[in-house]
């Protein structure tokens, strides 16, 4: 009987297997997709399945933002199913869905990412608390990844006050990082720390030495990748995914919208290989 | 020309009309809807328009909550966007999503909600700071509902801890209730207060005096609704959201389940302005 592999072993050999911290944000939008595939009805499974046969060998995994196929409507969330089938096995899927609901509408938010479509991690909120995420943590073989420090600058509102947390006094992402530590008691949690902050980064891949840390809010922007690479991957066995979306999939809008994504994809897999010593043989 | 009314106004209009703060949560359930209704492709459909024909004139909102409708993929989501079009014009309806992104995924997620199915109000969580919001918040003609302390005991984890804030200690919902009342330059918010805790419920009704609150978590085990409700609606003007599921909607699952319903919506309508001396007429 072939055993069932949790999220962490299927990121883990997806990154060892494609040499790559790189994730692909699937995030579909028509104002920014080749025009020439438009006209179908499919458009966005068409799009999905350009990008994926141009990257599934250059990524650690792929993580669609829900809000795009909702924003679809109905024909979005089946568009979203049809991409997760278009997935190769080997290379987890990633709801990047930002939930957080309670009792037993957060079972039914679990049981539409991981049942209906299938997705072997999502991204959740964690205002609401331990209770309202155990209906993701009991699936010890999903990945409940979640936020801790968001990469847009409006993440200092509330992320970065400072609290009171048994006689210390330290900024709530910090105090979320260490509880979600102590809740990881399956193996199955993450974080999600933007790259525009790699000195909190440093800090959190200190408090979870060995949980997945999702890394959003590369570009053009963002500035210090490598810098953001070492300090949320330090070592080999670490398991950083480095999101990327428009970046890659929209390199081109024209005929070459495949090849662009994947020159897109080899160079980001590149540069972010740059800043590992263990991938060395790919600089 | 017809002007548009905002959130706020169709509030107050169905508020003062059914004389109700009752909002009926319309969160679809299989194991829990009438049995004879589960063998019709559109038993969501036909399930929420006995809901709404036999509640409509005794409630100030329906809030179908978006998780129940995900749970069954693309042909949830195209019976969400059906039940919004049996809803009565007059009544306000909240899309319970609890949604929380940023940049353009916030704003496809404004999208999906105002645009695609034409919900009056929106709740979100405020875990990713103001930016976040603004893709909901600059839409004025809408309800921008701010998670602020919940109704589940796990609330406490991160809500209730102690954060420094302008030389001030204060628990990070009163923070949340104190920025969204700054937030609120447009006359959009409101906020969302558990009725498990009547005493957060006064405190953020006396900082934020005239935002719409919405009150989930009442039912049985609730206790005290009627000081939940004093607390929340102090005024005859307070806009109150009180909302109730499962003990209206699942109040039978036999063939009176239509008129179970109704007579727990009276009730409930009772129950709730008996805390009101404004609707003394109705006790």
């Amino acid at each position: 009987m072939k055993s069932v592999s949790t999220f962490a072993e299927k990121l883990q050999a997806a990154t060892q297997n494609n040499k790559s911290l790189l994730c692909v944000g699937l995030d579909v939008d028509a104002q920014l997709a080749p025009p020439h595939l438009l006209e179908r009805d499919d458009w966005i499974v068409e799009f999905n399945r350009g990008i994926v046969e141009a990257t599934h060998d250059l990524v650690c995994a792929y993580k669609p933002n829900v809000a795009f196929y909702e924003a679809y409507g109905a024909q979005g969330m089946r568009a979203l199913k049809a991409t997760l089938e278009l997935i190769p096995d080997e290379i987890p899927v990633i709801a990047d869905a930002k939930r957080g609901d309670i009792g037993n509408t957060a079972s039914a938010y679990a049981s539409a990412m991981f049942d209906h479509y299938g997705f072997h991690a999502v991204t959740v909120n964690p205002y609401l608390g331990r209770d309202s995420l155990e209906p993701f943590l009991e699936r010890d073989d999903r990945g409940i990844i979640i936020l801790c420090k968001t990469s847009n600058p409006g993440s200092s509102d509330f992320q970065d006050v400072l609290c009171q947390y048994e006689d210390r006094t330290i900024p709530l992402w910090e105090l979320v990082a260490e509880r979600v530590v102590e809740w990881n008691t399956r193996g199955n949690c993450g974080l999600v720390v933007g790259a525009t902050y790699p000195a909190i980064l440093e800090r959190v891949r200190g408090i979870a030495d060995d949980l997945p840390i999702l890394i959003p809010g590369i570009g053009p922007q963002a500035g210090d990748l490598q810098g953001a690479v070492r300090a949320g991957a330090p070592r080999q066995d670490s398991l950083a995914i480095v999101n990327a979306a428009r970046q890659v999939i929209y390199a081109s809008r024209g005929d070459d919208w495949k090849q662009a994504a994947r020159q897109a994809a080899l160079d980001l897999r590149r540069d972010i290989n740059d800043a590992r010593p263990a991938f060395a043989e790919l600089r």
